[in-house]
């Protein structure tokens, strides 16, 4: 039996105890809502405080919740037993097919339900959902000296991803379980917002030349991408952020480096506050003459980001970063990765060389 | 000297000779507006019809579109000489970067200028832009029996798409420069619009029983993942197509099919006439008894799709899809792909098998 059946199976004992001694069963996880999300300084990560949420099955008002919760643990037992995943969305069509046969209820109406729940249950059980066979959204491909063991629907195959091509390797929803790396060979991980720029310094063998592992979360670095890139700083490496000047391309870094609200109580586990940021920066503007003409205006909506990230405690305590950003507020500018491909396509090698030579990274 | 280089060499010569011959250069493109295409019944594809545009030099409201024009062609002669890749918005910074600096006005001032110059040229040389070392934006997901050999950036690899455990290969922008088919031991092609259930059958290793090539187009079909299909098509392989049964997933089917408005301008090229539609339809509420209570609400926008889709005269000369398509209208019900799970995880498997078996499919 895995340690998540065990985990699950022990929950429905405790609650079968707790009716045997005519008590009413209870189920207890952390509280979520932002009153409970911290930036915990120590180890520079967004995470959950101590307070705790119970709920019991005799309460009119936490009854039918409580239910939900239980099918919910029902069903990704199932799953574990079965070797099969599933999508939530997967997950909330088994519900409605199996409770609202039989009863006068309709016992989950929308997904809206189901997903909260099963947070509750990553929380009470201290899993991921990825741990619970429920597969999320993929996004993101790598490259690069890795090579990686993939235990998959009873086959075992060898990802060598330095022979992926023009496309790299897509990444997957779970990079822990049956997933291992196998041997790294590169110093460091350059992390890309866009694919596009992606492609580019991949045909450029940039990871092959600079002794990297490449990877582009395509946008917000989806559960997996922050996974996988965690699990790349464990090893030692560094985790280098290359994303548009502006604040939502920044947003993805600093994503990737304290977490996020929703994901706050995944806390270090999807966080790597190690890694730091080579670019693009206002300050780019003043270093490389060029830039200046291919700078576009910020629209109403950047600069409200912008000052929204100045608000932020963890960023604010970063006087390059205040700089940065109060630079967009007062010239309302932002740059495009892309804009470094204006002198010639290789540029952006050149750029992100000579960035990392002299270290000039942000915090 | 490849031929496309040849092709670019030869228009600029041939607007040289005009030139020394006292006359304006010319350029002739097709007329890509909506008054030229057409479906063509003979072949069942929307494609260009014979109008042409010609633009002159020495005509003040077609000189800055013309130079342009030749701008974007100068620069695709330039990627190709040093053959490297890059995305339209790069083609638009490089554009920006080396036109602006020496001229009174700027020759590009935002990318959609740039855009339709490219389509332009596409036509007017008889090639696609990927051609042109343009990359496209990527999507979609394939594994399966059959081995690519893809030769880029100097180097070759053998990628077997028996071999991509949980993730797949992803589809890339060019299926067609330096990439081929090696071998192929599948004898048809399943089309699934989402990606978790693409995950799900992969789980379930349904290319390996089926004996065919599982892809997800992650959505509407990219540019990639179309010419991949059309390229398998040319194989001889069947293409079946699954979507969820509502007007934008079947939509997703027919511009697989017949292409669509935008890229008529491709033809053929991008389109696979010969694919067939599997599932989900309205009919398998009535064929699949759970499915009744797993249908969601239609909302208007969805309507209006379908009675968009009644009236285009290639959907509706079906009198299948018209019935499908008259149901929804009238009962205002919608199933995703996703409810097939409700069973059980493996009964999307079983579904698709026995429609299959029974050739169950709509034109």
């Amino acid at each position: 039996m895995s340690d998540v059946v065990k985990k699950l199976t022990n929950l429905g004992k405790s609650m079968v105890k707790e009716i045997n001694n005519n008590s009413s069963p209870t189920f207890t996880t952390k509280l979520r809502s932002r009153s409970n999300i911290n930036y915990d300084e120590s180890i520079g990560v967004l995470r959950l405080g101590d307070k705790r949420e119970e709920r019991t099955f005799i309460n009119v008002s936490q009854a039918r919740r409580f239910m939900q919760t239980i099918a919910v643990a029902n069903k990704c037992k199932k799953f574990l037993n079965e070797n099969s995943h599933t999508s939530i969305r997967g997950l909330y069509y088994q519900l409605k097919f199996s409770l609202g046969a039989n009863l006068d209820e309709e016992l989950f109406s929308e997904q809206g339900e189901s997903n909260p729940l099963i947070e509750d249950l990553e929380l009470a059980l201290d899993v991921k959902r990825e741990d619970l066979n429920l597969s999320t959204a993929r996004k993101g491909v790598v490259a690069g000296p890795m090579v990686l063991k993939d235990k998959f629907a009873g086959e075992k195959v060898e990802i060598d991803l330095t022979k992926q091509g023009r496309s790299g390797w897509m990444i997957p929803s779970d990079v822990d379980n049956g997933m291992e790396i196998d041997s790294i060979n590169a110093e460091w991980v350059l992390v890309v917002e866009k694919d596009a720029i992606w492609q580019r310094l991949n045909e450029d063998k940039f990871w092959k030349k600079e002794d990297c592992i490449l990877i582009s979360p395509q946008g917000q670095a989806s559960r997996g991408a922050r996974r996988l890139l965690r699990k790349l700083a464990d090893k030692g490496l560094p985790i280098i952020v290359f994303t548009d000047c502006d604040a939502w391309g920044w947003y993805i870094y600093w994503t990737i480096k304290t977490g996020s609200m929703n994901l706050a109580y995944l806390g270090l586990d999807i966080a790597v506050p190690e890694s730091k940021f080579i670019g693009v920066t206002m300050q780019d503007i003043k270093d490389y003459d060029f830039l200046d003409k291919l700078t576009i205006t910020a629209k109403p909506i950047d600069i409200k980001k912008a000052q929204d990230m100045l608000s932020y405690p963890w960023i604010n305590m970063h006087k390059e970063w205040v700089k940065e950003l109060k630079t967009v507020i007062k010239t309302k500018k932002k740059i495009e990765q892309d804009a470094l491909q204006g002198p010639r396509l290789s540029f952006i090698s050149d750029y992100l060389r000579d960035k990392k030579e002299n270290e000039r990274f942000l915090p």
